[in-house]
């Protein structure tokens, strides 16, 4: 930002105007994450032009020979950018014609950069929605295994941040297992839609050369060709389901931050987070901030935004291509860059915090978190509900009185107030007897909640697999493409 | 709005705080629409309590009969609110115990007003969702109706609004249809995550008494309970995904509309809406305004407006039940009653258009949208792709220069530019011929849409089957019930 | 909703198609409330028609007759609203000609719907930016009284929601008191863009009647005519700036709240809010759950969305009018009917919550809250800034092992670790002084905060003059006027 | 991305955590751009520590040596940046102690990261306000070039994208002049709630040193300090403010963008965009895609995503600082970033489009442009407003099924309509007497808008002299604090 310009504004745009539209239209700060899959996605072209007798054997082969030359320096790290190409794309591919010539002139033919540039971006959102998809795994089977180590240890179960019930600390950390379960599934659904080759569309019309879609469709592992030349072009369906479907996961995550956050205060003393995920104070050796936590939280309104993003971008925009569709990538690539991290960070978060127990368990003791359980005796022994619900009022208000808790007062005590209270009451009233006997389905009982975990674990194994089997049919397509 | 008011604020909140508070958090405004469900899930949890013996058959008798008499007057609208009681369950528990007196008292055991009201807003979201994909539906098979009509009427295809290469109005409006079939599949994936039953989660934790959470799941038509009860009464992604569908739903239409309102313009004049859907001014009685259409694109704003409310109403909200859930609400019903009317009258718009095929067609004389074909022409001969492209482009040059069309040159004229160009030339040139053979698969050609169009009629059948019998499984469930 | 539907849709759009139209394009559920402005500015733009001799003085006698008497019924409640005339408009121009005759058909003289429409929107949101701001002053006022009230309140400050320095209850109060002055102050700038006549645009082009537009702005208390009269009838920009305006007001009341909720729960126990503004449980008695102050919390969640909702529906519409703009008014009522209850309500919070001064005074004794104050100490005598930070660190470490406070170390002790430390470092230590000591510009320091609250007595008193100077002026035009 | 993972996650993170943790907190990648501010910043607040007598003169010319030499390798691009210490203000403070030693370890006496890293941003938003507002100048000052150029230039303007009244190009480009008037209003406005100082905030409580915030405030050519420590380290509303008033800005130009898009289709044909803010076509060298115009309309999605993320990471946000602030700088950089040069470059597409006067006149003799001319003409002459549209009506109706335009009607022709129609009525039909009539403040007419071009150069002068002012003033506080 410079302070000495003049206003009063002149014609001060004229000069280098062409410069200015080239730096401004220009994706190459952003799509050089694509330059592997748009020699994958050529390799796959040149091969099917080959093949159906659209280019020489042998311009087929120069191509592919140069466009392994290309991948290599990709990998290695020495592909060479020129900025004054728009992006990536025209950079290989006037890279390809220095190297080979006239064939490489021909690699284009039956292609456009409509079709091009969105298979490259499907290949590259197919591996981000693997890579995402592991590390919500990761997180989920982080929450397990703490889980399972806490199936029994007891802090009260919050409604509107008041104590309500006791419930386990294994059964809180299952809930947000299941959301990620979802996530995890919303983002499977979506592969469907995305993995969908739209190669072969060309400009928007289709072409008028023999290809052979099907084939380049399966050579880059695509499930089918899409169906329709117009909507292969303009489709970005797929960057705002992924978009949306990280937007839920990081509102997930930030409902778990909160709690993280809030539960190591010294207030709830709840929890302590390992020193790795905490910056201290050079002052305060005993404070540890839980800064990864609250970041986490925060970039869930940046996943919201880039979702906002995408949607405001196609609203009101027509079929076909237009420019504005540039604009898909920025948000996608930030948000994979941002959850993923989130995701891995939470992970470890979750799976070094060490819990509170007697901090929590004597939260439990105040609050008459067993108010209910005392309601539902009477309800058992024949009271109805509502009536059983006034009858313990009047019991809670006695002991607020006498300070005692309920299991403190004795039986005469409590027979004022019913006299179908007896002896047995006291085997209910215990916090442990609270969470013991809450054993219907999806319940806190230590008796059910291992219902979960194997629940669990059948659903994380099903998303490894589906990891494993996609990442293994892509590794095998791209081998024997290059 | 008054007037009156003077400033300098004193403690004028003091009086009526109570009623205030009561008009403040009561949800009566909105949730009548939850009456008939509320009846259907009590009408499940009492069978249910009877049946395990919670209840006694006699009092289970009683419950079910008050149901019924209260189904009655929902259905015939006589059902008396008091607005004085916060919400419509609270009314409805009301009324019963009014009736039937100490049995309905009994209604609520092992039951919260937590997993109450999800269930109700779950049982409303599955009908919502099946009329969703039922007025998609409607709007995919006007499309294919007109697109079936129009399989050889020919448009310009655009790029950057430009004119780019003729396409036909049946390959255009097909991919509008496929947004419309990835929409509906949204839906019926969310649709597996929505149909749960959280029914028997109580407050948080679960319950003590000896429920039975597959029976009431059953009853209601649901796939399955839940598996963790804190997750079952605070998880509200089934709000999030139907508003995101609803939102990428309404952007696609948004899109439709922009080219129905554009195209309808006299400067466009590709299309006429029909009378029914536009409004007239008085003044001139040749103009139609496309207010249906821009009413459609304008309401996008509105449910992506209502996505970004519940993800933001979402961030940073720990588990179980906190009362800001009770905002899920206003979106999604806003949302709804939004969305189904704006499909329906878009098929109505699409059912009634009438092309100008005359002026659609001049348009595509224009623009040398057949310049493609010729660098196509001469690469098939044999030019590299990017040469032949710079030959054609010097021959449009030339035409522009002579004010003739590609199609007007002579050969010799186009001879002077490549000598590899023959007699053949001419029956590539026509526009028709540039739509006919462009037969790669979903391509513009007559000759391949109609697989479009049948690949369209089976999307069809598969929604329409589903709706039905997810429709007719909620019948069969409901009808059993009462 | 309807189980009944028999899918494989076929064309049942056709029937009743216009009554469709006439249904989704009818604004009349929502712009009943422009009715009493609406005959305000035909009051307006009838005089000036008779005054400039565009109609006859007879005319315009017996238009603002018929005007007066629409206005009495509006204001009595028994204003006929026929629901197949599209909007509240519409409906008092056939009134108006049902009882004058032609005299009523001339007063659409040298107007449009396009501009009246917007000078209505205008006028309504002038009443509703006053009565927003009179809701933020009213909360503004509860925050100062309770601030005044508890100026030497200590609890912890937190930083990374741990206790970090301890400040005083007044002192954090103020701190919400002056984010309240910029949304305060943001309204009233947006209310100089707002009041501003767009009436005499027209439809977008102006009008050959010569009008006074200057006179209409004035009698209607607009502050200027607009300078162009297609932006006169396409700026909705005062719609946006509201609802920002009111999001970002709503995410201070969601941060106030927030605390709010925290803080009354049993782990916190800083305060106890009125009955009034809690609800109970039947069964915990002693149990007061925060419904409110979460509803507020979760309504931002809505503000946030009503703005995307406007800007996205603005996002690539071109200028002049298009129907688009109807949806403006959803969000814009949607959110002025949510956010002033919420101000009023947390007012009513804020005003009769009771703090916990005990509970909050010994938070702040655990957690060396005083850290920070032993190291000034140390670096006020010499030690640089960073090395004191060290040394303090050692002695707290050492306070841990010996679970003492810092104030419980004797001075011997002290001294291991500096040689600099003295006697009077005891008089820095206790909480109290670590308040009182905070003597900077906007610190926490009892002797400095009434200083805040004398800056915000005088922003309030600029607040409601600017609320009562514009309300009068609008009454003396409006009372003029009719 | 990998694909060589092997998936059903074992514990992977707990490897290198520490490392990962300080990847994920450093905000090193964004912050660079805030290193001269940091530098001024603590200028400031050294200067001021000495003039107090915290530190000695000594070492507060250490400190202002060592800042010297450190902005100077700012300046020329040579600042080492260490990638291990977390952000920017760490890496000066360190380098800074490397130089000076122990007078280096007492700069950050009496301050804290929390306040002096949110002076620093407001010192960067100080800049980019002001840039943001001069590049709003020039796109305004190519507007009313444009519009002197086109005073007399008529086109259709449309109302629902049909043709509505002939308007001028001038009178049509103001439109959009008025509504950057406002987002430049809506910025200075802003600035007045940005420009205030919150270094002496401390922490959150303030300090117990005798620091002089004013002294610091002028000195860094704030307008005052913050009233309120605990806001003055949380408050993000300047943030919020700016994205807002962005966010309205893209809107405002992805409308421009629109009519520039279509309007440059061949379809409009109304004007042609300069070469330079083209691109073109290999192929169709006639071809002139509107790739700026595009580019910024579709950039207005990230522009309302920005303002989403800052809204929603707030929401739920209680005071004091949190971590989650830091995500306030990627959205507010991005927007910055991208904004400026929209504004720019569509600056300069305004200058240098060339509009297609014939081709626009051409389109205004379609359409019956004139018949609200003729209603006002029937009007004045003594019909009823309403009653005149009628008769209009049935005119226009005539003339279509005769083929004819209004004016080309014979008088006896008009006459069967209305024998009020006399000779003169020819007078009033052309286009051009359509616009000159239109002389209404604000309209159309020729006559009249030159009135917005003088309003408009009384705006433009208004803008500049705030923004010289404030740049001289900032520049002037600079120079003497170095």
């Amino acid at each position: 930002m410079s302070g000495e310009k003049k206003t009063l504004w002149s014609g001060r745009f004229s000069e280098g105007m062409a410069e200015s539209t080239l730096a401004f239209t220009s994706s190459l700060s952003l799509d050089r994450c694509l330059a592997r899959y748009d020699v994958l996605g050529s390799m796959a072209h040149s091969r099917m032009l080959a093949r159906q007798g659209i280019i020489s054997p042998e311009d087929g082969e120069a191509i592919q020979d140069g466009l392994r030359k290309i991948m290599a320096k990709i990998e290695d790290g020495t592909l060479p950018i020129q900025e004054r190409l728009e992006d990536i794309h025209t950079n290989i591919e006037y890279m390809l014609t220095d190297m080979i010539g006239d064939a490489g002139a021909r690699l284009h033919t039956a292609r456009s950069r409509n079709d091009q540039v969105v298979t490259d971006l499907r290949l590259f959102m197919r591996d981000a929605t693997l890579d995402t998809l592991d590390a919500i795994g990761l997180l989920q089977k982080a929450i397990m295994d703490q889980a399972s180590d806490n199936l029994e240890t007891i802090l009260p179960g919050f409604t509107h941040i008041q104590h309500a019930q006791p419930v386990t600390v294994g059964h809180w950390l299952m809930a947000h297992f299941f959301r990620l379960q979802r996530d995890a599934e919303r983002l499977m659904d979506a592969y469907r839609r995305l993995n969908i080759s739209p190669l072969g569309s060309a400009a928007l019309a289709g072409t008028t050369y023999k290809i052979d879609r099907l084939y380049t469709s399966s050579l880059l592992g695509f499930d089918a060709p899409c169906p329709n030349s117009i909507d292969g072009v303009s489709d970005r369906d797929f960057v705002a389901e992924y978009l949306f479907a990280a937007a839920l996961t990081a509102v997930h995550l930030s409902s778990l931050c909160e709690e993280l956050v809030y539960w190591s205060s010294s207030d709830f003393g709840f929890l302590e987070m390992a020193d790795a995920c905490s910056t201290g104070s050079s002052i305060m050796p005993q404070k540890k901030n839980p800064d990864v936590a609250e970041l986490v939280r925060g970039r869930a309104g940046a996943a919201v935004g880039d979702l906002v993003n995408i949607l405001t971008t196609l609203k009101g925009l027509p079929t076909a291509y237009n420019r504005d569709l540039q604009e898909d990538k920025p948000a996608v690539f930030a948000t994979y860059d941002r959850l993923v991290p989130c995701l891995r960070m939470t992970a470890a978060m979750v799976a070094t915090v060490r819990f509170n127990k007697d901090r929590m368990l004597a939260a439990c003791k105040d609050g008459f978190l067993n108010a209910t359980d005392l309601a539902d005796y009477l309800a058992m022994k024949g009271l109805p509900f509502r009536r059983a619900h006034e009858v313990v009022g009047a019991v809670v208000r006695y002991a607020i009185d006498n300070r005692k808790r309920l299991e403190e007062l004795t039986l005469s005590e409590l027979r004022r107030f019913s006299d179908i209270i007896d002896e047995d009451v006291f085997s209910i009233l215990p916090v442990e007897r609270c969470v013991a006997r809450r054993t219907s389905i999806g319940g806190t009982s230590p008796e059910v909640t291992p219902m979960q975990l194997s629940q669990g674990m059948s659903v994380l194994r099903r998303q490894s697999d589906f990891i494993d089997r996609e990442r293994s049919r892509i590794e095998k397509a791209f081998r024997s493409l290059m």
